[in-house]
């Protein structure tokens, strides 16, 4: 699978995000402790918001651990919204319109996961992309698609809705293909001001998600600790397995959950797909969180 | 657009077709005279028929001039049916899976020139492909679908039919959705025994496309030429533009017609695309070659 | 050989130097008009100053035309000193050691043009090199060789001087070696204050060099033209070939020549090889500009 | 470090060596056992024999992991004379030039380990390479100036000899330099006809080494195997570590030795670096293999 870091707070250099920390995205290209895969090296991707109207994304086929760009790029590109993936390859190529973030407008989508048994449900999934959206897709990953049917279902007004529809339709259409684990995931999305991130999957056993503890929590912890006085107090990380080791920084997202990193109080809530007929469904791998 | 080259015959090593003559397939990939671009710089791709049941391929996003994988298996790799192709894109992205030739089993495919309006009429031709096909497309490129959509139509029986019906409905869906030219291009495709060769456009204005002379005839012509004596009286090519100085080696298909390499009697026939409903347009495009 | 671009004044994002003009450098790498390939797709760089103590490099192997990265990074980075470098292979590999600009602590530097019979020369050449920067020679062409020959002769306190010098060792080498021509070649080096551009070459026949109008005279001249305004009365382009199209706004710089730009008066000089021995040569090539 | 594997017999298809065996080295740049690093990513090179004179070589930069065209090569080339290498960067950059196997004429060389602080020692151990071979370094890595030292002392005509000598130049070097370990690695080398595998360190504790059983004895020991059956009984394999499960089927190459795969008898005998001035150096990492 895949490893991922979304961040959202004060404009920090990618550098700090991508190299600093112990256990950094970085470091887990070549060993993740917490994901399907140990290596992720089948390319890599990070998205930004910075001069222009739309977020720029920077892909490369790669492996993140000896990309000299991707290196001198995070020691001069700050940023306030930061998303960045390194990629497993669950058999689809390793070319540059697979690598994730992808981006529509304003907004940034990556996914760690997999849609089971995803080619022979893909045709029945694309064909429920809107028309109009059909000609963007131009990789052949499932992340892609599952992208696509969430801006399809209104992810730009509702991304919490319009993502339990998609997820609801990857289900009803992984049903009707006799498929056993239909989805399995974690998401997230940004157009830029708030942050969504999503863990779910239909067996009930998602990849691990962790959000960083809030910042005001952590001064009043570690008095001491220089970078922390740096952030604002509303900077969040959202990441697939931690990359600090400061004691407290790091929690669990819950099962069959959602959070909102947004102006304000960020928000932690269940996650409930929504099958086509509009029907939530019933059993597995849709308990709330505690 | 692209260039191509398609052989059939004795035993070569790629080199002799891609390097030696004097307007060689690498050279056009820097100075192309007859295509509609001149640098063909957007990757490569070379298929032959080896050891193994289905034919290799090889891809490479680098341009075929500069690469240097390509020079040395050109110097080792020998076949007896070759097709390669220097590609220039039309928009969509420099990727493998992007780069032709095709193959679906023992088949390979290979195109020049663009399907009209293409992301507009992408949805409703893909839509055609047998389901089962689906998957199996990985990239990008208005050529893959076309391929796609003979095999649909019984390529690997009748290829003639099946790419007649194939640009029928790429002209009807082009019309439906008021595209003006709807298919432009020259195509060819193999099973490793007989080849195909087609030279198509709706507005009747196709990319050239030349067959070289049959090796008899050219023996008689240069009884002194070395090179002529190694090759079969079986051999043959077909390019998008002429690559070897030889008085009399090329001669120009004609519009609306595709030709086939095979054992025995070379043919060069009228081609005719065929609408869904199964009638022959009339109009435009379609006058069969003198 | 190579085309390239130096900007010095008001930060401006990298989208309009690279592909805002008509003739742009995005433009030159497929069709280059003076250059000596028109096709210049081996590769590309791009260096400029950013937040970092030193500057940032950004280097690909494919060509500039179709660099989907760099797109999405010309309209989010804005800077003040930018060089922008699209290379012609003269044989050494296309990799991105080999891609211009070099750099080596806040010093960048680039070259279009060639070491004659650089094979041939190397080894001497590589051995006046300070030991203490032999390693950092990463790339095997000669643009690195003569960054680092400059390095070695202080192209960090003197750089009109240290390029003499290393040019001047350049063609005694090559007279030794019975070499024809031994330097060919315009060049640009910055500090990311200020910025120097060289024309010349052995034969007194050298790659074009152009350097933008004074933008006061500009915006005199065109009171009308809005990006003008933009740019502080600093600002200042110089260019293997003149890359728009405003009436009066580009002049050749004279053969053997240096151009300086820099806070107060630019100034444009003779330039002439120092030998070994401290003697400036006489003769062919080191005609001082009118 | 790296991994490799080197193969001498009966001609088999690339795929038998290299995707076959359960532990193949395929596999390996995932999930080394024995290597350095676990990881083998850095790019990887496949060398053999085939129609030219000279060996093909296959060079990328993507981890050999998921390389489709390698994938494509490996089911259709066949040769009796196999070198395969997969590469974890020292340091050095991730290009085509720093890919094994390195090539000279008919000769094919790969090396696992390093030149202790190799940046340090480079310039010193360049200045020795013969100046005719000078130019013909393309990379950055220890292990090509390494194969151009051994050329320098006639690795053509006596390869254990110039092995020797070269290695005892890097540990003399290293002394004046005060490197602790000069030496470290295991090598091998080819004319495609014999094959010659070295293994050593200047601190007696080098890279894993092992050779395959002869095939008589294997072919006695599993009669049912119908692989070996199809092996001449002169195949014989070296590779890093074991890349298949077959009882009996692999031995250890001692500590400072070499062995030599050729018509007749192979040979293992004791290595002994060789100083520049002649003498044989006393002392730790020179011990004969028992």
């Amino acid at each position: 699978m895949c490893r991922w870091l979304a961040y959202s707070g004060s404009p920090v250099l990618l550098e700090e995000l991508l190299y600093r920390p112990k256990h950094s995205l970085i470091v887990q290209s070549l060993h993740s402790q917490l994901g399907a895969e140990e290596t992720n090296g089948d390319g890599f991707g990070v998205g930004w918001y910075g001069e222009a109207d739309t977020p720029a994304v920077f892909h490369s086929i790669e492996p993140a651990w000896n990309d000299r760009n991707l290196r001198d790029l995070a020691r001069h590109i700050r940023s306030g919204v930061v998303f960045a993936h390194i990629r497993a390859s669950t058999g689809s190529p390793v070319q540059q319109t697979n690598c994730h973030p992808f981006r529509h407008g304003r907004w940034l989508w990556m996914h760690n996961g997999l849609i089971g048994d995803f080619l022979r449900v893909k045709r029945d999934l694309v064909l429920q992309v809107d028309p109009s959206l059909y000609p963007d897709m131009e990789g052949t990953t499932d992340s892609e698609v599952l992208f696509h049917l969430a801006l399809t279902y209104g992810l730009e007004d509702d991304p919490p809705t319009a993502v339990e529809r998609a997820i609801g339709l990857v289900e009803a259409v992984g049903e009707k293909h006799g498929v056993d684990h239909a989805m399995q995931g974690t998401m997230a999305t940004t157009n830029g001001e708030s942050l969504w991130a999503f863990r779910y999957s239909s067996e009930g056993k998602s990849r691990s998600l962790f959000y960083s503890t809030d910042v005001r929590t952590l001064k009043a912890q570690h008095p001491d600790n220089p970078v922390l006085h740096e952030l604002s107090d509303e900077s969040r990380m959202v990441v697939s397995e931690p990359c600090g080791a400061l004691a407290g920084a790091w929690n669990e997202v819950p099962e069959s959950s959602y959070g909102v990193v947004q102006e304000g109080q960020d928000e932690l809530r269940p996650f409930t797909p929504r099958r086509p007929n509009g029907a939530r469904p019933s059993g597995t791998g849709t308990k709330a969180p505690a």
